[in-house]
């Protein structure tokens, strides 16, 4: 055990410098307690990423950098941090400091490490605009009685060639030409908060074993966990060693990967302590040979990507200080899964499930509402909306028969939205928004109705993803003895708004099978409509659908925060700007 | 008239390639008619500022290139396009392009004369997101039979020392140092789309007269007019020569300023021909001699503010297809205000005022809501709220008794909002929202009531400025003896949400001139709470006044687009993150 590195995978909230430390701290006295010589914290976990605006005040940043150099620990540990320039006109660097052992001597041996070299400025992420970029490599001599490369996340992307553009650097291949010219290192660490996407872990493992092979030695990978406003973070901390064998830390967890550098059979996880730890899904270790890519199959896929929804709502409550949640349920699937979802959350007592039917609801809708929340054991509660319906129709019938008939529709939604929101204000709970991806592209929601809330936790799935969860729900009660949350008639029926009479969602767009995968293409796959077209699809349904994509960006951009859950797609999809600009075309 | 180049003060649409090089051919050859020898666009002038995520699309960066070169013009013009990468794996450039006269060669003499050294990632700008940074000098010779420097707006802030951090580069400087090793220029240009805040203009006086005076030539700036989504470009077009005297364009207007080089009094400016031209405020040109530094008083600030939020919801709305305006008017200052701004956008007959009356509501309310419709010569209709608000109690009284009492204070905003969303889809208008920034920052509004709608114009204005405005529509109104749009009733009571018997604003807040005071320290002043009670404010109203600026982030986020009018605030105010981060506090 003399070489056994620990990597902190904690769960750090933005902005909670004190919280944070005690975090960090907790983890490591677990580490040393079972062996560790040395731990390092993920990328700026002092503050939680991402840090954003707050690293504009450099009071913020003076701070945190103070607080990662007075951790009490038992043992030195490597914390990501924001660092204060040299100079006012300066901006930060995203940095690593060397804290402890506390009782060492008298000036702590604190230091800087190491500086963040290439900062990603694409998709979720903003570093240009808040970092200076260092072009020094990082390494830590002799902590511990160990050489060590040091890197920050993204540093160890370029050489994998897993980054949007090519940067002018590589911190991989620079330590690696320093090895040659003999200056021996034991390992390599890598301090990240690397988001969260499907399918994400398989890029991250071949990022380390590029690292491993390159520099010839162990690269180890700390990774935050759980969620800060729309990133999730899954942890999934590993270590590569150059043959290609690969260890992975738990995903949805907080706690401490322990490496033994020379022995990958040696490794083991520590489960957090603290009372509050972030314990979503499995507590698995995977332990990977080389040749193996890490890939899942798709169950496994599913029951991840259900424990990411989970985890996203879960901390967002804890950290926001939400205690209860209070969502519409139609008896549709999306709200039945969005159930399902809080109920893993914050405790099934803690959601009340509100039926909510019109005079174009059908009684199954009622029914299957009933259903879910009886399986969760949600406080439920039915109230109609037709005498609140036709009091309005009464004092606005004019109006509304004068005009378009969606404008009769969206009354129904948005007096379901207030009566949610009345909910939620007066039991001081948080109203969620229960739409997918799929009609949230389509505009087939209303504002200000089935779209109030503050939080969506199901926007950023396709419709048949949800029914994939749906699925995986069912399973986990179906092995815990319960009765299945979403029953057969909710998972079965043709989706509906129920919002006109006999109306279903087939009459204004595609099949969800097809919808779905038209909009994966463009969202995700980047094609445009000649090129999905000849996938196979006819090209009058692909224009139709990607025009309401277009119209329905306004709406999009005021979607409550929903977790990036879907596969990569840089800068598209969700984050795209505001209502003014032409749809262009072609000269 | 041998040395006369025109600025083409455009106002283009983000992604509308077409749309946008029509209007630059239009201003060219209007430009061309009165003897202008050469001409140049803003920035990104053929695909509008900011493109963003559109950049993302190697095809639509190609695209807009190839439109840039191919203008119909009969002088030469250098055009601001994104310019495609040399490689797969490169960003675009923020480049210039020469392009025209059409008629001159057989290859256009089209090529690529500068790209932008300098990229802005702070505040409203994220170029590093998209684009890569030039470090060459951007000179066009024998254009025209003149030698010119070419810069890209950023490019010059440098050497005024304006930026909010230091770059490593400074191409006024480079740019001169060529003018001392013999390379003799005529005059440096620079294309710029220059957001608006208020007094922004004395900063751009600053920096070209700066610019004018290391090089030791004229230095002129052609800026983008008119408004992209919640930013605003005021135009102001300007030329600085190196003695200290500046001419500059008028705001608010599409068109051309015709600079003489040799001649400062002989420069005049020719509005835009195009029928839709934007066209708001004074049509006036201003020559200002050595040490006036453009400082206005504080009326013609109140004027230009006026227009500034005029053209951010007219451009919208232009720029959007939206033709008609809906929105609630109480009887009090915001919607009042809101009206006129309304009114002054897309004529007073395509605006409809709501009256919604409640229990709670004064007759002064109704009376002053019927007296601003009337002078304005709105669309006016009253809908008591009452019976629909009995009906909502009736079903869920039950509910809103057992809670908080904001809840039952809420349901009448919400019952608004829905009413006038319900107008807005059946007649095809945009509902816009009335809130002012002081209210927004202390969340005293509705999220999904009287937040509700596509446009916030006066949500980035402070209370006491919402009354400043008020004065000067009054004061128009008179002078085209017209009756005034803001009575003194609605001008002198004490404001009131009338949501609660007897409720007036002061329960829950500190008197508007206090707030708003507090609230610009912090926000645009960056200072803290000590700071602020420092200056003579009781720290516990600081104190509660700060607490709920941070309370109300995530309310905040979810409103509608606002154009940026207050004065500079890197970073600040509107533009934070989500709800789950932990407020910070010192350890």
């Amino acid at each position: 055990m003399g070489r056994s590195i620990a990597l902190l995978q904690g769960d750090s909230t933005v902005g909670d410098l004190v919280g944070n430390a005690k975090r960090i701290e907790s983890l490591a006295n677990l580490a040393e307690s079972k062996g560790a010589v040395l731990a390092l914290s993920t990328e700026l976990a002092i503050c939680g990423y991402p840090p954003r605006d707050l690293l504009l005040q450099p009071e913020f940043v003076h701070l945190a950098q103070e607080q990662a150099c007075q951790l009490v620990v038992g043992i030195p540990v490597l914390v990501g941090t924001p660092l204060s320039p040299d100079h006012d006109k300066q901006l930060p660097s995203n940095g690593v400091v060397r804290c402890g052992p506390t009782s060492a001597s008298s000036d702590h041996g604190n230091r800087i490490v190491a500086r963040k070299q290439l900062l990603p400025t694409y998709d979720v992420f903003d570093e240009a605009r808040y970092f200076k970029a260092d072009n020094r490599p990082g390494i830590a001599r002799t902590i511990a009685g160990l050489d060590l490369g040091v890197t920050v996340c993204e540093d160890a992307w370029q050489a994998a060639g897993m980054t949007p553009s090519t940067y002018a650097a590589d911190p991989i291949e620079s330590l690696a030409e320093w090895g040659r010219q003999g200056v021996k290192l034991d390992a390599t660490v890598n301090l990240s908060a690397s988001p969260y996407h499907a399918e994400k872990l398989m890029a991250r493992i071949h990022v380390c074993r590029t690292a491993a092979s390159v520099l010839d030695h162990p690269f180890l990978l700390a990774n935050q966990v759980g969620g800060n406003d729309d990133l999730l973070f899954d942890g999934n901390s590993l270590v590569a060693w150059p043959d290609g064998r690969v260890v992975i830390a738990p995903a949805w967890k907080e706690g401490v990967l322990m490496v033994d550098l020379d022995d990958p059979t040696a490794c083991s996880w520590l489960p957090s302590t603290a009372s509050d730890a972030l314990d979503v899904g499995q507590d698995k270790l995977r332990f990977l040979q080389a040749g193996d890519d890490g890939q899942e199959h798709e169950g496994e896929t599913l029951e991840d990507l259900t424990d990411a929804v989970v985890t996203g709502l879960s901390d967002y409550c804890r950290k926001s200080g939400i205690t209860s949640i209070v969502l519409g349920l139609s008896g549709g699937i999306d709200s039945a899964v969005a159930a399902c979802v809080a109920a893993a959350a914050v405790g099934p007592a803690n959601v009340t499930g509100l039926a909510m039917p019109s005079r174009h609801s059908s009684q199954h809708s009622i029914d299957d509402a009933a259903s879910t929340a009886a399986s969760l054991g949600l406080v439920f509660e039915t109230i109609p909306i037709d005498p609140m319906h036709a009091s309005v129709e009464g004092s606005i019938g004019g109006m509304l028969e004068a005009g378009a008939s969606v404008a009769g529709e969206n009354l129904q939604a948005r007096l379901r939205g207030l009566v949610v929101m009345a909910y939620a204000n007066a039991q001081g709970s948080m109203a969620i928004a229960t739409g997918n991806k799929s009609e949230l592209a389509q505009g087939y929601c209303t504002l200000y109705g089935d779209m109030a809330g503050g939080y969506t936790p199901l926007g950023d799935l396709y419709k048949m993803q949800v029914y994939g969860l749906a699925d995986v729900f069912n399973k986990r009660a179906a092995e815990a003895g319960l009765a299945m949350p979403v029953n057969d008639s909710t998972r079965t029926k043709p989706p509906s708004a129920e919002l006109a009479p006999d109306q279903i969602d087939e009459d204004s767009l595609p099949p969800y099978p097809e919808l779905d995968a038209i909009l994966q293409a463009h969202i995700e796959g980047g094609l445009d409509g000649a090129s999905i077209a000849a996938k196979g699809h006819e090209p009058a349904v692909v224009l139709d659908v990607l025009t309401r994509l277009e119209r329905n960006e306004h709406k999009r951009w005021q979607m409550s925060p929903a977790p990036r859950v879907s596969s990569r797609a840089f800068g598209q999809g969700w984050r795209r700007p505001l209502a003014s600009r032409h749809d262009w075309r072609r000269p």
